[in-house]
């Protein structure tokens, strides 16, 4: 059976680049799957672990050739990424992107390329809070979900390339709009990542807090343990959703505040009660 | 081998009552269990799960001839319930309470009674977001930690029979002021809560989020499953500190939300940095 992909080509190693190599490689998916990183003791990790067969310090030679072309780069380095890419791929090369953020990028790329495009912006809700091509596994796309940029502009061809990629590492594609998807996932994600982060600060500031901790603490700050440079561009890329949570966040925390103060019963009573019934109704419907 | 218990009276017979009464019997540690609550339904519930022995509505019927009475209901209702204690157990007998917050318990404990004092406040920090006797397990102290009330108040035959409850069911006793204990637990537990409720909340608001949720907002916000009674009483009986880390809450929102809007890079950073140290020494340290 031939492969569905020639040469694929990773930018960016670490735990969602190496996964997915390993994905391509250990189901026979592509060719050849070249990376493409700024640290060659990453790459050397990478290419040691099988998750590319060759490694690149520059974008003009790994990508050179590639029919497929994946940015798996913190958000803020896509852009110039797709700057470079424009300049030295194939125009007909199907390039797409893992960032949690959407909206800026495929604006950023449809500025890049002319109508019909073959950029597809991808978010993989896939990874955990660790990162570095050392956690890499075959199987980390399994059974996620896989937000894939919805539009009339993209090129068929591009689209049916992209759907093809995720959905043969094991993974669920839904097609959404950028800017829809940039509100959703910074009240599903990017928030929640603030918030952990805000719990883990306040109780560090405790002494001898570890006999305290209990799970409750553990899952609630699992995820402030997150790469600091990929939040950080995911807040810059995310900003005007981030800033909308973030007053949200203070107006409910605010009006909890005022409500014990008062010593309303009532009032708080509704604040837990309509918690539960949220938490309900979206994870356990 | 003699029990180290004749007659135990769990007030409350919910997921922590109905858990001890099942750890004392399973164990052979009590010769009866006998169990008080406001609601029949529950009480038969727990009667079939073999929780207790027997079942009452009323605590001086299901307290006479306790050698030890365990106070397992939401916090506000441990203090009536130390006002009708003080009028008909035994003055010997040791009362100990099982509330997520201390301060004011003990307080009002110490009010009550003359020293040395039989009253010895507890928390264990073992359960789950859910309640009812119902989820009552055999095993929920094993391997957890009970914080017990410190101080020289305490009769000596009090303080000792409570630690034996504790540890022989598994757990680790740790004395800790109870003042103490209100802070650190107001930033490693019910801080979480709130904030794990906040996030609940905001996602909830958007609509059609299903897909959006991943792993990340299910552990972030699993807290905020707990029982809104339970929860209320520990907000309102932990009052000064829970305001405390709300204003403390804001305050870092608030400062993330102004580096976001300066484009200040390096203090977003040292939000996300500081928030990652934080985590890993104190969850995996």
């Amino acid at each position: 059976m031939a492969a569905r992909f020639n040469t694929v080509c990773i930018i960016g190693v670490g735990l969602l680049g190496g996964s997915l190599g390993l994905a391509l490689k250990s189901r026979g998916l592509a060719n050849r799957v070249t990376g493409v990183g700024r640290r060659a003791e990453s790459l050397d990790v990478a290419l040691a672990a099988g998750q590319v067969d060759e490694v690149f310090l520059k974008v003009e030679e790994g990508a050179a050739g590639a029919d497929l072309i994946v940015i798996a780069t913190p958000a803020a380095a896509v852009f110039p990424c797709l700057d470079s890419l424009k300049l030295v791929c194939d125009p007909t090369a199907v390039v797409t992107d893992v960032a949690s953020t959407k909206g800026d990028i495929c604006a950023h790329a449809r500025s890049t390329w002319s109508e019909p495009c073959y950029f597809v912006g991808s978010h993989p809700m896939a990874g955990s809070e660790q990162w570095g091509p050392e956690h890499a596994t075959t199987t980390l796309y399994e059974n996620s979900v896989v937000f894939v940029e919805a539009g009339g502009h993209i090129h068929p061809d591009a689209r049916s390339a992209v759907d093809a990629l995720w959905t043969s590492v094991g993974a669920e594609v839904v097609e959404v709009d950028p800017k829809e998807h940039d509100r959703i996932v910074a009240r599903t994600s990017h928030g929640p990542h603030i918030l952990s982060a805000v719990l883990a600060k306040l109780a560090a500031r405790e002494g001898n807090v570890q006999k305290f901790i209990g799970n409750g603490f553990r899952d609630a700050t699992r995820i402030a343990g997150g790469r600091p440079e990929v939040w950080r561009d995911i807040l810059f890329t995310n900003g005007p959703e981030i800033l909308e949570v973030l007053g949200d966040a203070i107006d409910e925390l605010d009006g909890l505040k005022h409500a014990i103060e008062d010593g309303d019963s009532e009032r708080v009573m509704d604040f837990l009660e309509d918690a539960l019934k949220a938490r309900r109704e979206m994870v356990d419907p």
